[in-house]
């Protein structure tokens, strides 16, 4: 619990004494035992740093300070497509993140490898506007629209490689006055994937491609019924056993890569798919805008039959209102034993549940940049998380659906929590905690989590060893 | 404190049961103890309602609920200039709100009486632009510049008050991109009205104009030197006599009002100018942009210095920076024994500091619209108060500035708060212990507090019956 038995103290004792009349002295010690409460609790307080760690801290923490400052002067500066420029970032996009937590199958990979799929074989596309509108894509052998190649000497080709990247995207982010605007768009941009991503051939590459841009653990699939070149479709289950191929695959190719689990996450309805593949499929959730869908409590009995090794990963309280049921759902993954929240943003605001999570040792994936695109908040300075980290609840960094904001998988989630949500002096500390939970709080069995620290912690190493090779680097100027 | 033993049960009850296989009827259970820790938290549940305030807690949940339902469809219309049209907007505006705990003297009037000020005889402007921009105000004999009837005939009557209307006013709220961009604006405007408000002979006016807005306790004060029509200066404690005789004057004239008190808030500096008038000159307090001024710590052996019968009513952590100097600001705050913390915006990133306001009964002076205007955050449902109510910290909804966003004395806040801020099941309860809470938390002595509770009490009563019957009205329609 955050309440120590020595916080405690330090209340009584503060109450117990007359502040308006203290000497300078007693004003000067009573505040040094209050700010080495703060110092001591936070994410990150339990982490030691070694000496190559000191080291590479001092030349993060420089250039944090440094953007820091530019930040006071002018934070709206501070915005998503500029801070791949940033020195800070580009120290950060090489960190090694562990896990990513939360983040959804069909916006994984980014939109160029996307765009590439389109150059394959039998692609027809469904346009209006004489030619001037995507509304879908199919891969068939009969015709059933226009070829895709038709359509890319008639709009010319990097004309419309530029004209995808904005339909596939949630730019121009400005766009979207309200959260529910925001969804209506993102939910668009799934439908016109659909026909692309659902070709039976190519889940398996797309799958691929993504366990090559990064280590994704618990990806959460609504699990599509996969359709083949005449039209027929295929049953669930086979969806499955590609990812399982596929995955299997990579592996074997990639020996120093971790482990990747699926999470079925149908759109706010429980169907029972989920029983078979067992240790690959470990989790449930249940996706889609909560404000409009139907409220967790709804399928609590059913969700309270799914077998034993399916364990619960709900998103819940994804709202910036206050009391509507969006924030029961909160509560009833809690009470339903969910294993991990995403984004809970609303929990702050619940501090009955907040410290049930701490408790319970629920961890919540925080997703920054997903939540300023959907208009949870556009100022990352007023982010809920803060809170999270002052009361060291477990928390993940997790980015969601980064392809639709052309953001890497992971970098420029931990670049804001980082700069903008987690205090001024927050550091490798903190890094390295958001890191190593991202393994703990994985949906892997504790011998995996093993394996896997193992693994991450030779990358976190050799990228400590670098940053500390290049500030000396820097000194020896 | 807020984490009592019962809690701890319930922590341990859910920490010590395998909740994802619980059956129904456990989960229903679980679900209903969770969420009856909730309902019996938070600002207002210690309030019980009675029968007529049961009968207008219906009017004015029904009135909420269709504007929050609106909100949802599109909060992007929950704008300030909008929302005197509500009905719901016209209920607060009647509700008797107990006493204005932050308010600064110089923009304590409606722009439209300020407007009213310079068609006194003897004042002079100086403009730039050929008339165009309005640069400064001087009532004298001698002709400094242009006299303020030229002006007026030049501009025409209309177009100028126009003009001044926008030049004492922070709008359009849009045009600031940052807080320390509207801040600069803010101080733009002090500068513009000092030549007007402090001119002696008007200073009494205009507090007695005040004192009719609204009840105004605590005001805080920079104490200007007040200046004559022949240029000479009075002394400080002149400006202090000069509020004093006015209030005696409108106590004697208006037997119903409660009382107001002084709080000297010069701009991040201490001045010693307070040690007269004690029953009148109650606190100390240092204001101006907390980011650019000096921190609250390097005056404090100064502080403690000053007279015991001068409380501490600190601005503190009015910025969405977490871990500046400006947090810091809170801890001293808090240390040097503050009686209130005037914003206090950043305090949930703060839990052991939130702890310690909440232990020492120390209440927040929470400014909703101010905090917009100022960028500290644009959208309400975002705003830190929200945890503070759910915390049950002691609070008080203030204003500030209200004149230069041309809002009402504490109504527009009140508005925000309760639709923006508080959970959406926050009702009359809620009022009625944040318009107590003015009283609860003001400068006043406990028998001035008794007197000032019954004086209220008789007006909240009325105004509950009045809504009470504008029910039975609408029923027996």
């Amino acid at each position: 619990m955050h309440q120590s038995p020595d916080e405690m103290t330090v209340l009584e004792m503060l109450g117990s004494t007359n502040l308006r009349q203290s000497t300078p002295e007693d004003y000067r010690i009573l505040r040094e035992i209050v700010n080495s409460f703060e110092r001591y609790s936070g994410v990150g307080n339990d982490i030691q740093l070694t000496l190559a760690e000191h080291a590479a801290n001092e030349l993060i923490m420089c250039e944090k300070t440094r953007e820091y400052a530019k930040g006071i002067m002018d934070p709206s500066k501070f915005v998503l497509h500029t801070v791949r420029k940033s020195p800070l970032f580009q120290i950060l996009s090489k960190m090694p993140k562990g896990a990513a937590l939360k983040v959804h199958d069909t916006s994984m990979c980014s939109l160029r490898s996307v765009i590439e799929l389109t150059y394959r074989e039998n692609l027809w596309v469904c346009t209006t506007q004489d030619g001037c509108r995507v509304e879908a894509f199919r891969f068939a052998k009969e015709k059933p629209k226009d070829p895709m190649e038709k359509l890319r000497e008639l709009r010319g080709e990097r004309n419309l490689r530029k004209y995808l990247l904005v339909r596939f995207s949630m730019y121009p982010l400005a766009s979207f006055t309200t959260n529910a605007h925001a969804w209506r768009h993102m939910m668009g941009i799934f439908d016109l994937l659909d026909g692309l991503l659902q070709y039976a051939p190519l889940w398996g590459d797309y799958y691929y491609n993504a366990l090559k841009e990064f280590y994704a653990d618990g990806v959460r699939t609504v699990l599509p019924q996969l359709y083949c070149l005449d039209g027929s479709l295929l049953p669930k289950r086979q969806t499955v056993q590609i990812y399982k191929d596929t995955l299997e695959q990579f592996k074997k190719e990639n020996p120093g890569f971790i482990d990747s689990k699926l999470i079925y996450a149908p759109i706010r309805h429980v169907q029972p798919e989920v029983k078979e593949f067992p240790g690959f499929v470990v989790g449930f959730d249940l996706v889609g805008q909560e404000d409009v869908g139907h409220p967790l409590s709804q399928f609590a009995e059913e969700l309270l039959k799914l077998p034993d090794h399916i364990n619960f990963y709900f998103h819940a309280g994804q709202t910036n209102w206050y009391g509507s049921h969006v924030d029961q759902n909160l509560l009833d993954a809690i009470v339903l034993g969910t294993k991990r929240i995403s984004h809970g943003y609303t929990i702050t605001k619940h501090p009955v549940l907040m410290r049930l999570a701490k408790y319970l040792n629920i961890a919540l994936e925080v997703c920054p940049v997903s939540n300023q695109v959907l208009q949870l908040g556009s100022d990352y300075r007023n982010h809920p998380a803060a809170t999270l980290i002052a009361e060291n609840v477990p928390m993940v960094i997790a980015s969601g659906n980064p392809a639709f904001w052309r953001a890497a998988p992971l970098s420029h989630d931990f670049y804001m929590a980082f700069l903008g949500i987690a205090p001024m002096n927050a550091d490798l500390k903190f890094l390295k905690r958001t890191a190593k939970n991202s393994i703990r709080y994985s949906s892997l069995k504790d011998e995996g989590k093993a394996e896997a620290m193992g693994k991450w912690k030779r990358k976190w190493d050799q990228w400590v060893a670098n940053i500390a090779a290049q500030k000396e680097n820097q000194e020896n100027k």
